[in-house]
């Protein structure tokens, strides 16, 4: 099996994530995440919140995911977000254009060309429908935003939100304000957005609803080489794959990428290493990630610059993080479509602050976690499936075995499992050999299982078996608190 | 001011909650979380899951809020979730039937009545139109899902889930599997929905799109009253508003209530108990919680009996927690529209799980934690605002003042804030008086104040000023993680 169908087997094996409504056969793009799942996701939001946006000092909010079509006229998603698409004239299959003619001719396309362009590459470069050879359709712009019906009449026209971002750039002054903030300052998110996304495919990839975190960065453009948090970070290395040297990463601190000038601002800088530190301490090593430096063509009209973050996997390079210098693109949109002036004070000024921004896929951060974390070990001749999850990201802690189900054996085990679940989160197993449940643990990732014997009972000691090295300790239980904490702050 | 406005003046000045796009006058029913309300709900919601799902045993998904229409109309949505509308034949202003009789009668009319019989209580009753005094049209029965479009003609129909249970329901037998679960187990789900609503109103009380916490406990039939988990709260007082005796609420245990088969089975009475137990430890006395019965007219056709769990707000006595017992409808339905069978294992037999059901409003819940936090007090002739939060719920635990901006002050009260902030939610506040400081750290929640001053400097110790109490302590700062810690512990 390749690599990717593997860990997609294990993953769905597992309940950690599946396609929504699926006793209904629902729609591609759409997906459920199962306990295991939903933890793991949830472990990397929290520790997104206390190593991202805590340690920042970020403000983060939590707005409404559908919005007035006022706030997608002013910010440009209307007129602009939207994908090519192609008909086949006698299937009827539908095409994203510029992925069709990328299939085709194995070059980049870009995807901000309008639609003749799309149709003169079809023309030269002779693509009929993949399916029944037919011929395709002119090529039409499709808007990616999805829209909601409210009223008694189901006319009130509502979006969905297709990037968590816009909330925080319409509240930004008054909370601003408020919170008597200072730039600069980040504003963080987490939520839900929507794409009406025409071949949703690659699993958590690229789908119709999906979370994202997203960070906003507000400064003051005249200012933002006075930025003294990046002194900290001035010889952190990152990994950065240059225009048109793609395939070449180079290793380099960020101090020296400012003094040449690969960044536009220490802002940029700094922002762009607390994100690859960030995914550092998810477990994701070094030398599988990389800041690929986006080119004109590629990225948005406003955008003064944009790096994607990606990340290694059994599908290649994927792209995680989206990073935009935005500039002055988002408060200058809404000031001018609510015809209010969003501008605020910084010391004794008036500014219009310039906006920085981190657009982290969640649903794509789980893949490649996941992902990364997946090994398979040779180990008495069989094949051992192993999680080796980051401990803190685990579903489980710590799983409790009872030996035998007798000779008050469960009754201590389930004394063990009290005493740990209060501080850990708990699985507690006692069917199958102990073997059998070791592989079963692996497989999720519990980093440690405590098992229960009949010395137990008389030593009051357990044995906690190490998930990686699979190396046993004796440990007594009135000391396994301690032992476990040691194991964790490590 | 009454009380309710000042509360919503509290919220509204400080950023808790506000009307969602407001630069763009958006419409009614959505709202933003500031920083101080976003922190709130989220702890409200880590406590759930701390001391409700987790302390329970559930396993805990994470499922799209976007589904396809099978499982709608499977559940009986599409058919019967719907609200009477009646529309004014002269200004064309829509109203709710059943609310709009109930204001005019000052009568409860049941939501689950036909439209002729709407229809009859109008005229019965003459009702006309409250601002124009015009006729009423018939009453049509208008449905209160919410509609979404997929797809590359914007005509691929998909619903917003109306509650957060459904995608439990769709997956239970997958999950139960996988997890190797027994019956009875919970399974739990924070997450959005969206309704219909014609008039959402009184803030957070009625919105488009509101986030839910859900439980849905499955359970063989035959064993509801083998459950052991009742037993250990037997004693357990809950406050109980008996049907046709609302207005007399009696204190009455568990065990008593089970007796008297008050509750349906020992799993409605323990999951009831449970409920009330974390309001409780969210810092809502119990005197001001009570559980209402649902009588036959009020509640769904499908349940067997239902318990909304109330909070004395400043409205008055409002709905938080909506509970059913539903018995088999949901699996039954499902296995129909999905022509599955969705049975489990129960031991050596198979069975089709009953359900009892727990639904948290969370965007209710915040609000009434804050409104019974809410106190004024006076003080030197002053009205001092205070939101007494339970310590755990704080948007802040600490606040850290530099007396002064100068003579190394700063640079110790810096040191203070960064030696918290590793386990604490800081704020540093350097303008203004003190006492101006402790007063916005009061309306906020915060419970600890701590000022660092010239002895300081000399003596390395700070004041600790406590917000319930005011009380002041001064405390050598290499003890001061210990004293904070001792007081959560408290």
């Amino acid at each position: 099996m390749p690599q990717y169908e593997k860990i997609i087997d294990l993953a769905t094996r597992k309940g950690f994530w599946f396609p929504s409504a699926e006793i209904y056969k629902g729609p591609a793009g759409f997906y459920d995440y199962g306990p295991l799942g939903a933890a793991l996701k949830r472990n990397i939001i929290e520790l997104w919140r206390k190593n991202f946006v805590e340690a920042d000092g970020m403000l983060e909010i939590d707005g409404s995911p559908i919005m007035p079509p006022k706030v997608f006229e002013a910010s440009g998603h209307l007129s602009s977000f939207q994908d090519p698409l192609t008909e086949c004239m006698k299937c009827k299959s539908i095409y994203r254009a510029d992925k069709l003619i990328q299939d085709v001719t194995k070059k980049i396309v870009p995807e901000a060309m309008k639609a003749e362009e799309f149709d003169k590459l079809i023309k030269q470069n002779k693509i009929y429908c993949t399916k029944c050879k037919g011929e395709l359709a002119k090529v039409r712009m499709s808007n990616l935003m999805v829209k909601i019906y409210f009223g008694p009449k189901d006319n009130e026209l509502m979006y969905f939100r297709p990037e968590t971002c816009q909330s925080i750039f319409v509240d930004f002054q008054k909370i601003y304000n408020i919170m008597r903030a200072k730039l600069p300052i980040g504003f963080a998110q987490v939520g839900l957005m929507c794409r009406n996304e025409i071949s949703p495919r690659q699993g958590l990839f690229r789908m119709r609803q999906a979370t994202q975190m997203e960070a906003e960065v507000f400064f003051n453009p005249k200012n933002e080489d006075k930025f003294e948090k990046y002194d900290k970070y001035k010889k952190y290395k990152v990994n950065l794959a240059l225009l048109g040297k793609e395939n070449k990463i180079i290793e380099i601190t960020l101090g020296d990428a400012v003094k040449k000038k690969i960044f536009k601002s220490k802002i940029e800088a700094y922002y762009l290493a607390l994100l690859m530190q960030f995914y550092e301490c998810l477990g994701i090593k070094k030398e599988n990630m990389r800041l690929r430096e986006i080119g004109p063509e590629e990225k948005p009209f406003y955008a003064k610059s944009a790096w994607d973050f990606e990340i290694l996997t059994s599908l290649g390079w994927t792209e995680i993080v989206a990073n935009h210098y935005r500039a002055d693109h988002d408060l200058k949109s809404h000031s001018k479509g609510s015809n209010q002036d969003l501008s605020v004070i910084d010391g004794e000024e008036k500014v219009l602050p310039w906006v920085w921004e981190d657009s982290f896929g969640v649903d794509r951060t789980v893949f490649a976690v996941f992902d990364n974390a997946y090994n398979e070990e040779s180990v008495n001749k069989e094949t051992r499936i192993v999680l080796k999850l980051d401990k803190k990201l685990a579903p489980y802690d710590i799983a409790v075995f009872p030996l035998v189900n007798k000779d008050k054996i469960p009754e201590l085990s389930e004394e063990v499992y009290e005493m740990l679940k209060c501080c850990y989160a708990c699985f507690y197993d006692d069917s199958g050999s102990i073997g059998k449940r070791y592989r079963r643990m692996d497989e999720i990732g519990t980093p440690f299982c405590i098992t229960i014997d009949y010395d137990s009972l008389k030593k009051k000691d357990v044995t906690v078996r190490d998930r990686d090295t699979m190396k046993q300790d004796r440990v007594k239980i009135k000391d396994l608190c301690d032992y476990l904490y040691k194991q964790y702050i490590k």
